[in-house]
Parts: C-alpha cells; structure tokens; sequence
C-alpha cells in the first residue's frame, strides 16, 4: 500500500462528556468538520464508499447495525457503507479498510468514520463506571476473562510489568502527568487539567495497581479521514499525507492462552506488518499517537512497537525523552488519558493529530517533524487480543 | 474491480438448528470445508488476511466482537482480521470486503467467513419466536420503525405490492412453494420438505399477510469463501470462478423515509452498482440466489434486481420461469426459506451455491450454465436499508 493512498482531509469533535448530543449530532459534526478540512473543497458526491467505525451499537440498544446508519446521518445514500466493529482499535481498522478501498483502484475517495456514545447508556450505568474501559467487559464470550473488564485486565499486566521490568506506580503515575500536561493545549480533549504524580497516586484504586488517574475516561466522541488515491491527492489538497503502512494483529483473547504478561502479540505484531508495508523502521518515526487507556498500556506500547528495548520505556520516560520537545513525542495530543476514549472514535481521532502534527497545524502542541512520519495505534477487542498500527507520512 | 479477484474455493456447513454446536464449532468446520474445497490444496499459512461476518455477537452477549474471535478459532494468528456487520447483508459484505483486500494488492490471498447463532441465545427467546427475521428488531436506534421486526416490516411491503402490483397471498405461496421444492436436493438446506400452496396458507398467520411458511426459519450456519488475485488463482484451482461486480446499497432505515413499499432502493442501487463495475446486464444472468426472507422479499428481489418489470414477477412465477430448469433459475439452493438465514453465514452460503452451480457440481439441483454468470443477493439491516449485490462468473 506505500503511499498509494492519501489523507486528503481529517475532522473531528471535542470529546467530552456530550450529554447533549447523540450519536447522529455527534457523526453529522465530525463529518462536516472533515469535509472542510479538505483545504481546496470537496463535493460530498466526490466520496464513493465509506466504511463506519461502530463498536457499541449492536451491543447496547443504541442502533446503527450496518451502514445504513451512518447513510441517513450524513445524507450518503448512493455510496456502499461498511460497519466496522474490531474492539478497540475499531477506528484503526475503519481507516485500515477505507485505505484497502482507495487501493484496490473501485473507489477514487473513501471516508472513514468513527463515533461512539459511552456515557449515556440507559440500563447499563453499571458496566461502565469510572476507571475507563470497564465496558469493555460486556458482549464478550464468557469463556473469556472470566468477565474481567479493561481495568482488571490491565492491572495483571501492570502488576506483571512492574515484577518483571522494575517499573512502578509513580512510573505509571508519570504518563498521567506528561499526557494530562499535553492534553491542556488541545482543543479537542476530554480532560484538560494538569495532575502531579502525587495526585494519580492518592486518586481511588480502581484495580490496583491502577489509580482512577490511571485509567483514561468515559467520553463521547466522533472522528473523520477522507482518502483518495495518491495521484489525485493534489487535486483536494497542496500537503496531502500519504499511507504508509496499515496493519491489525491480533492475540488471543483468552488470558489463559497469554504467552506473557508484560507485551501484547497483537501489538507486535501490528507494528511489524505495518512497517513492513511501509518500508519504514521505528526509528524513522517523529512522533506517535499510542493506545494509553491504562498508564502501563502506554509503556507496554511503546516497548511493542519497537521504539525501545522491552523494560526500557519508563526508564526513557523519566529522562522526559517522550516530551513533546524530546526526541520521540508520545502522545503529543494528550492521548486517550486526556481525550478519553469513544471507542470507534479513539483512532479516527489520532488520525486527525498525526495528521495534523505532519502538516505542522497542531499550534502550540506542535511536535518537531524531521524525517515527517508519524505513527497512530489502538489496543483492545477481547483480551486485548486485537491492535491496529498505521503510519503516515508527508512523501509517498 | 471485474475479473482481478477469483473465488479458489468454498465451504458451508448443514444449516439447521444445531443446538449441539457452538458459534466456534460451527466457524471451524465452514472454514475446513473451505480449505478442502480448494482443488489443488492450500496451506493456511498462505492465507494473508480475513473478514469476519457477524451479525449478533455483540448484541446478545455471545462474543466475537472483532476480529481476534475468529483468529483464536481457526488457528490464524499471525494475519488482521476485521469484523464485518452490515445486517442481514453482512455475509455479501463480508465478501465484497474480502475482495477489496486481493483487489488492493496489499493480500494474494483473503478469506471471508460468516457465523451466525440464531437458536440458542440465553434470555431472548421471546425476541426470536417462529416467523424467522424478528430477531432484526433488537439492537436498532429506538426511532426506527417503531420497534418492528422483519416480519411486520415486511408485511407492510406485502401488503402494498397486492394492492399495487396484483399479486397475492397465493403467489406468496407459490414462492415457498418453488423454494421448499428446491432445497429437498440441497444437502445445506435446513427444511427439506415440500410444501404446497394449501399448506402455506393454512400456517398459521405471523403478521397478514405472511403466514408461517411465508417466513425463512431461524437457524444456525457458517460459510467460507477464499479469494485470490485472478492472476495467481490456477494454482489453487483448474475452475476458478472471478468476481465481476460486488457492491452494497443502502436506504433509510426509517419507514417514514421510504419512497414507496413495492421496492427497496437498497437493492436498486447495489444491483446497480455492480451490474455497472462488472460491465454485465441483468439479462446475462443464469440463475441467481436472492434475499427470501420472507416470499414477498423474493418476488421484490427479482423486480429490483431489473430481471424484470415492477409488478411482473409473480406473474413470471405462476409460468414457472424460475424453476431450476427454467430461463432464469431463482434460488435453486433452496433460498433462504429452506436454508433458513444465519445472518452473517447467509450470502456466503449463497456465495458457496453460486460458485458450485458455475462450475456445475450442483448435482440434482444443478442449473443449465449457459453465459456462466450467477448473481447472489441479500436485503435487510435496519429497516431494509442495506442491501448486497455480487456477480460472479466463469471466465474473468
């Protein structure tokens, strides 16, 4: 796929709590605002298919089954639109198989798009208290976890990382504070207040070793990408962003079936299909938009993905190398910790930074571009059992 | 898209009420028979990704959210996995997304599997009661069609084509007729038995016009497609069979934004859209499998479809010209009304019976090949408003 396809235009919506807006207001925003991202114009008859990032609906009453949902949102009735639904990295894929449309030479331009409604879900309050991710424990096949939610499931890795590697709750405490600090200047996230180490360690256990400051939020949320094909990204925008590499992994979703409990084979081997696709090496990378539902995922992550050694990554988050000025920015939006995490919404959404930060338009969380390739990555699904790494650059 | 992608090989399970056999059971064995169907052998291992349809995991707690369910169940770590659901088409879907994976260069060879429980699921018995299809109404938006089912749905559709169209409940009958009749032969079909017009209209009543025998009947399936680059496909198989056209259409899902209740837009555009990808006519067609949910859909289907005028249909059907021996063979695996329709299993299966039926190993049912073009067909999702359209030949 390197650099067949483009990112002609992003848009999104501040996430948040949005009590006043449903799924439909929150879509319709997140589609308009990526329509006038395409910085020369684009005739919304100019999208051919569309592919619909969906993970809830089905599950808890709030509709939106297949495409024709999103059809009716947005007003596209003459293009074919897919649901998509791959636990949390749900808009990875959605962007992953909206570039496979552009690449396989059918569709010109495709839209991927992702929202999701977390908070008011009648009936279920209590499948998704605070701590984050605890929904994640619904619909799943009993066999698995033993109903264990997000939380409880991270607190075995995050346990298991801190026996094995010798990191520590103040190290887990540290990604709060840096994603939180870089969070305050984004316009579009959740939380936006700073915190210390001292306060993540004196919020409530949710799951120990996870502090309620370790868990990313409940929030609302919706996320678009327009592509189209590399040759005529031109013709919508001068500084398009092209595809590089696209990839899911997957991993068991049974704990028992685990080879570990300090990595994530789905992650691994995301990356590795992913940078191989795009010819491209982890060291290549400017900066990365990283799955932190958990502070530990985010260590877990950047360990995966290859950045640096397994036990290494809250060694460098100590000497600040994952400052926004620092050689390898994680997170310079604020993450999932800071924007929460609207599950089919949560990668569309690192779409729109990476996007962003590539173009040099992220204002003053503006990270350092030198070799313009930046990476985005969710971890979730059953067990954690499925990831999605993609990797955009400014040359094809 | 016409003549790069070919189907190397398929595979299906006897559909039925399969109490004894677990979603994953039933996914493995489609996927073995799949493999076994691939003349000259395949390695797992050269299969580079896969789509999974499902329709209810996540809806009625039976898991399989994303892709990482069917990873674990059939062995396929090491490739990406995206879950499809597109309702009722979520099988035509699954395999048009498949396509789109060989098409796009990035996979030689892709997979498409659809699973499906529709008999035993704990607690919403009451959701799933005889009729077939009522199952469609859990899980939608609230605001669309006032919490109705497939059966009251279409019955609305029933009705409005006799007063508009002239045909009647007889006619209705005559489709069962025709459809239970073929699938005596189909060893995948779940009812193999006979019925005649009598019979039918002495079931009892689900919603008027539709009695019981009108309706498919809930039950259990999995089917299996592999695909691969047209180029590449004679080394898995002297017959492959390659796709023309593959689309999915989509309509409001609300009733009160439905143009009219003698068709469904839904089909109206997919059939469109792929008779123009694949640069064939309706006229070319040898035979097709259709969306016979209930035996009105299926004479709406052939009308949408454009095998004929609106209105004419049913009188094609009393002068039998869609028997199997007949110019236009519908549904000679039996359809849906003797298969029964495991949501995400049902195109594929039809995607199965297409293919055998192009490279005559039908055996009783077999239909004359005269063009060497199949159509396979579904309809559903909320409201109706998705619908799956693809074409498939013997030559590319």
């Amino acid at each position: 796929m390197r650099g067949k396809v483009a990112v002609i235009g992003v848009g999104m919506i501040p996430f948040g709590e949005l009590f006043e807006k449903g799924l439909e207001t929150m879509a319709q925003e997140a589609y308009i605002n990526c329509l006038k991202g395409v910085d020369k114009g684009i005739d919304p008859k100019e999208i051919k298919a569309a592919w619909f990032g969906q993970w809830s609906g089905g599950l808890i009453g709030q509709g939106t089954q297949g495409g024709s949902g999103l059809a009716s949102m947005i007003g596209q009735m003459e293009i074919p639109i897919t649901r998509v639904e791959n636990g949390c990295p749900t808009g990875s894929d959605t962007f992953r198989n909206a570039c496979l449309g552009v690449a396989s030479g059918v569709y010109e331009v495709t839209l991927a798009l992702g929202a999701e409604k977390m908070r008011d879900k009648p009936g279920v309050e209590s499948l998704v208290a605070a701590g984050g991710g605890t929904g994640a424990g619904m619909g799943m096949h009993p066999s698995w976890m033993l109903g264990g939610g997000g939380p409880s499931i991270q607190a075995l890795y995050a346990t298991r990382q801190m026996y094995e590697l010798g990191c520590t709750m103040e190290d887990y405490a540290r990604v709060a504070v840096l994603n939180h600090h870089n969070g305050v200047s984004c316009p579009y996230a959740h939380y936006r207040f700073e915190v210390t180490v001292e306060r993540v360690l004196n919020s409530p256990v949710v799951c120990w070793p996870l502090h309620l400051l370790d868990c990313c939020p409940q929030t609302d949320g919706a996320a678009a990408a327009l592509l189209c094909r590399a040759d005529v990204a031109k013709k919508y925008t001068d500084k398009p962003v092209y595809v590089l590499g696209s990839n899911i992994g997957m991993d068991h979703g049974n704990l028992w079936d685990k080879h570990n409990f300090i990595e994530m084979l789905s992650t691994i081997r995301a990356a590795r299909g992913a940078f191989e696709m795009g010819g491209v090496k982890p060291g290549d990378v400017d900066f990365a938009e990283l799955h932190d539902c958990f502070t530990n995922t985010e260590l877990m992550n950047i360990e995966d993905i290859g950045f640096c050694p397994k036990g290494e990554a809250h060694k460098l988050l100590r000497e600040g190398q994952f400052d926004r000025n620092a050689r390898l920015p994680i997170n310079p939006s604020g993450g999932l910790k800071a924007h929460g995490h609207p599950i089919a919404a949560t990668g569309l959404g690192q779409i729109c930074e990476v996007f962003w930060q590539l173009r040099e338009e992220a204002d003053e969380r503006q990270v350092k571009i030198k070799n313009g390739i930046g990476l985005q990555h969710n971890v979730g699904g059953p067990g954690f059992g499925v990831s999605g790494v993609n990797i955009l650059s400014r040359t094809p």
